[in-house]
């Protein structure tokens, strides 16, 4: 069985959206990469840090979903990383409220012995020096997929750039690519930035879906329209968990195997928003994502012949 | 060969974008439809009006598109439409710098008798009294299309109404419907909409694709990802025409039909941003039309197998 590495946050999130607010919840990129890969039934362990706070029930779901939870430091005496936010009312934004860095402020993350060796390692969105530090640890994966976010534009970014150097895959929003390019148009900005090091650029546009691109190739899958969007937390870092958890699953790095990772990672992104934080991505049943992959199906593919 | 009969503005536009600027070149709504639709070879006619000031040269183009032009008014102490406007450096959202609807004002439609029996009507934006007029002087087409926009909701409200009542299939943007049915979600503002009378809804999200909806089934195409949008200008018509003329041409009206109409509707806009005006669809060859279609097909077509 193909072995998956994840770096991210595992945090506490108080999340406040039209329809309702939460006290702390179980949050974190680290968090919702890991539930979504679980999805694929592969090897995978969790490198990050939390505090003495962090309740032994969150640690048990680890366990449960088959997380490997070595790489997860707990700093007895440090509090979990907290983040709060506000989503306006047409949930696309979003004002952060609080970020308490805590533990994360001076994490060193120990790859595990066991998984140094892991053929797909996923860094979710934390400080690239960290990221980084993973890269130094693992021997020879088949494929390393970094996201990001603005913040690290904004602050580090030459260190930012020594990881794009490294990486496989790049996973980033919209208004990410374009700053971190300096073009406005997303085909431009993804030839840019694949020259920075990623051979696949995937560029993850919210409600209006993901394209990827490799070489001179394109690919695009839609975010399922939904009747209702309840928490778009961690929508993002579902994306990327089920795209990097197909690609573990099916050892498989080929293009046309991307593109099927793109469209799961959507298919799980859909399921993440309908409830508050975790809650949805915890009870997801296998037969509700085949279920969903046919409505996807349905949703994209057409029959025109071409000569 | 199926008929397809258009109404829509025969118009003068002058167009500013971060590109450059116009001076009065042809447009309106039934310019870009007619221009779609010929590609598809099928027997159209355009109904509008225009003044003494339209150049002999647009109604040669009508002539040589074989687009028949005996419904197409000429007030000759009159003045052609007049549209102005300018867009922003995103190329999303302009400014309406002019508007002078001139002989548009006490426009009476005429259907020729020749077109009274077509199999497709478009209705393309215009005053929802002169669509209606169109509608009651046809004779039992298999389709009617109607495309409007925000500009009638907030003031002839209760006439579109009449219109909506009477068509099969609605085109407008994301904004509108969610103008039109007073639902933020664009699956419960579509499912509304169609309990105002037309069976296929069809939300345009310009850059973001289009998406149609039927009963409990929904179908998306992306729009094309550009290295560059030229001019905005036309798109959403040209997207209808292209869906027009296919559904004509095919003579089908099956949900599996519309969902290529999308594909090809979204195809023919995508070349019409390259240049200003109608510039762009007047040039283009059959050849560009099936190669460009392959590209969406690579962008969206993928391979997951499902039981």
């Amino acid at each position: 069985m193909s072995k998956l590495l994840i770096v991210g946050t595992v945090a506490f999130d108080a999340i406040e959206t039209p329809f309702g607010k939460t006290d702390k919840i179980l949050g974190g990129a680290g968090t919702y990469i890991g539930l979504a890969a679980e999805k694929f039934g592969v090897d995978s362990a969790i490198v990050s840090v939390v505090g003495g706070d962090f309740p032994q029930e969150y640690l048990d779901l680890f366990q449960q979903k088959n997380i490997n939870t070595e790489g997860l430091e707990i700093v007895k005496e440090g509090k979990t990383f907290f983040w709060s936010g506000k989503y306006h009312n047409d949930m696309n934004t979003r004002d952060t409220l609080d970020t308490q860095l805590n533990v994360l402020a001076d994490f060193n993350p120990v790859v595990p012995k066991n998984y140094k060796d892991a053929e797909v390692v996923m860094l979710g969105n934390l400080h690239p020096l960290v990221q980084l530090s993973v890269i130094e640890q693992v021997e020879n994966p088949k494929l390393i997929i970094l996201d990001t976010m603005n913040f690290w534009m904004d602050n580090t970014l030459e260190d930012l750039h020594k990881v794009i150097a490294k990486v496989d895959v790049i996973t980033i929003n919209d208004e990410e690519a374009r700053q971190l390019s300096g073009e406005y148009s997303l085909v431009k900005a993804a030839r840019k930035i694949s020259t920075m090091g990623p051979k696949y650029v995937v560029i993850k546009k919210g409600e209006h879906g993901a394209l990827l691109f490799f070489e001179n190739e394109m690919f695009f899958a839609p975010a399922l329209p939904l009747e209702e969007v309840f928490d778009p937390t961690g929508a993002g870092d579902t994306f990327a968990g089920g795209f990097a958890g197909y690609l573990t699953q099916t050892n498989d790095t080929s293009f046309h195997n991307m593109k099927n990772a793109i469209i799961y990672g959507s298919n799980l992104a859909s399921f993440c928003v309908e409830k508050f934080g975790t809650e949805r991505m915890i009870d997801l049943k296998s037969d509700e994502i085949d279920k969903r992959l046919k409505v996807f199906k349905s949703l994209t593919q057409f029959k025109i012949d071409l000569n």
